[in-house]
């Protein structure tokens, strides 16, 4: 039997509670918990053997075996990690923030101390993926990872799709569904997804990389127009992170977080609403999909359950984290077919101005999509581009946008794909 | 390192040799290769360290710490994997037929004398989904299974319904194309997804049954015809494998293997070709779904290889199977919408008399399709029926076959509800 310490007794803190309560497994025995002005946090369905404390000492000089942390966020969540793993203790934690910032020194910690850190929880709640790489797929190299890892942002998409809303009408509804929070800049602005993605770079391509170095476009400058042309073209927006195997750099990977237009019949594009999707090429094993609950109380509280019993029954560390690889590098260039939508005062000649910008930058120009019924003094028309480097896009755009026509910002979306979605 | 030997070297053996040899990993080395008659299996590319033995004795009395059994069928693999955990070596095996109808009895002996006995490559290929159910979803309570657990039936009906082509063309073109076997029978009547299915009922369910108790429908008496009467039900054709708790029974499944009718927006219609998707339901987490290549050499081998990993960097006994558990009982009945299809001699008065068996089984009719321009000497139409449990519409049944104007034996296929898939 392993005695647990849950630190922070917020929404997924209660749900493992409720788990190691209503549905007790001999090997797990729920013993301590943690939270700042723990008297408002007491419940009456806790057992009264289990201890309740707003310090943190305690936890690390009790007997407890293993330290929940799901307190979030970098400080003290880093250093509390840390002192449990010195303390002896194993840790289970649901923090993508530190384990994308500071795995590497984690894990050796771990390694060096001999006890578990564990963190399915951090990455797709609910859905195994961490433990798919680090275990299930650890026979195969993995070339390239795909995923909707921001329930947020893809409940925010499929509203504007379905509801034919604007952007800030589906936050919105998104906050006071509890899909949102106040403060959605993490989610929509990519963060969210980058820290996942690091740490699904660093134990599926084996490659560490800092979150910092992802380049994130925010979804924010979506609007439905661009599901109106994206269905035109048989795709739909999707909050992408990526990353790829860069070939014969063991030191580098391509990856990125931010909108793009997946094609309507691929799985990421079926991933609707609140859901998660992660999608793993391998050399050997070809595609192998992982979808399910990416948030919420119950399935996170799963994936931390599910690393107690790990612990519990194993007792071993084991980890995937590549702690000998330094840092890598990531490449921010990549070929792709490119959606580009401008939103223009109506004039003759406009076309033909991008037109000879994106040939002096020997880009091809795959499509032209004008609908009618728009204002003239405020046109949305949309440019798709035959495969080219992200570079030349990013700078015949910059040219682009210094030409005077335009009412509105241009929006620039990769395209995904069909053979890579 | 732990030393490997291969036990039978067809498509999977020389996929897991491959990867053993071509990316290699500090932890495995491949030292036996045993195959009957192995002068003829010898190939170049082996390194010349590796001993070929076809005497499995030779294999028993070797110093190799896991044996990988890739010989397939029930003898003598089953007593191999017993012989090779009695010699004190740890087992890799592939082999559905011998873990479903013997998982208890080996993996029982796998805790006694302390060696692991991993089978992730015995469902869905290169699915981790043993793994996503031993470890992944260790936290939750699974209260069902549902899965497209049997490539070569998902390849036949996604021809059929693309090509419009008979079962016997489509299974044709499998077998000219490697998807199926020359005696395709357990493919196609069940018992393949079937013996998988019922080892995902004992790892996920905490339920051992026999694979004998499982109902299995065959998908040969599926025709064109379906697919055209399900595309206006706005659904298709798939082989599911599934099973659920039987509520307030610790001792019992419903479990069931054949065709069905699903809904076209679902992930299991969306599963197409040769690809497997296990879609996995839990009180806490809610559904989760892994999809992928279900099998293939490389794929299987990817399974071998996360195995072979598993046991080198952890080495311990670890399973969710219920060893402690007798087994358990099919509840073979269960409630859900049906699909009849009908081809009868055309003559009055038959709906009429349809009508009236049914309505003497209080079941309700829920739609009737009959599509114009068939030969009124083999008329098909269908009769769809509200959720009412099978016992009621085998009954019924039995008695409309008594009825004298059938021109073809009726098609029975259970609808899947949409919640459900």
């Amino acid at each position: 039997v392993i005695k647990i310490a849950i630190v922070g007794f917020g929404t997924v803190g209660e749900s493992v509670a409720r788990i190691l309560t209503n549905d007790p497994r001999e090997q797990l025995s729920l013993s301590m918990i943690f939270n700042r002005n723990v008297q408002r946090k007491k419940v009456d369905w806790i057992s009264s053997d289990v201890v309740w404390t707003e310090d943190f000492e305690v936890v690390l000089e009790s007997d407890v075996d293993v330290i929940v942390e799901l307190v979030g966020g970098m400080h003290p969540a880093a250093d509390w990690l840390e002192a449990g793993l010195a303390a002896g203790k194993a840790v289970v934690t649901a923090n993508k923030q530190v384990i994308a910032e500071h795995g590497s020194e984690l894990i050796t910690r771990s390694v060096d101390v001999g006890r578990p850190l564990l963190f399915e929880a951090a990455v797709a709640g609910g859905i195994p993926i961490v433990r798919g790489l680090n275990a299930g797929l650890a026979g195969d190299s993995i070339i390239h990872i795909l995923g909707l890892l921001n329930g947020t942002c893809n409940y925010i998409l499929t509203r504007m799709a379905v509801a034919k809303i604007a952007f800030e009408t589906a936050l919105k509804e998104a906050q006071q569904k509890g899909f949102a929070e106040a403060d959605p800049t993490a989610d929509v602005d990519g963060g969210d997804a980058g820290a996942k993605l690091s740490i699904l770079t660093a134990i599926g391509l084996g490659c560490p990389v800092s979150v910092g170095d992802i380049p994130m476009d925010s979804i924010r400058p979506v609007e439905y127009v661009d599901f109106s042309y994206a269905d035109r073209l048989g795709s739909t927006i999707r909050q992408v992170a990526r990353a790829k195997v860069v070939e014969d750099k063991k030191d580098a990977v391509c990856a990125s977080v931010g909108p793009m237009l997946v094609p309507q019949d691929s799985e990421l594009a079926r991933t609707q609403g609140s859901e998660n999707i992660v999608v793993v090429t391998g050399n050997r094993g070809g595609r192998t999909a992982f979808s399910g609950h990416g948030a919420g109380g119950d399935p996170t509280a799963v994936a931390v359950v599910s690393d107690l019993m790990e612990i519990a029954m194993v007792g071993q560390v084991r980890t995937a984290w590549p702690t000998e690889r330094a840092q890598g590098n990531v490449q921010v260039d990549y070929d792709a077919k490119h959606y580009l939508r401008f939103v223009v005062v109506d004039a003759p000649g406009i076309l033909a101005k991008i037109a000879a910008v994106l040939s002096r930058y020997e880009i091809n120009v795959d499509s032209i999509l004008q609908e009618p019924g728009w204002s003239k003094s405020e046109l949305p028309f949309v440019v798709t581009l035959e495969h080219c480097n992200t570079s030349s896009v990013r700078a015949a755009l910059s040219e682009i946008n210094g030409l005077g026509f335009h009412a509105k910002k241009p929006l620039w979306l990769p395209i995904l794909d069909r053979g890579e979605s």
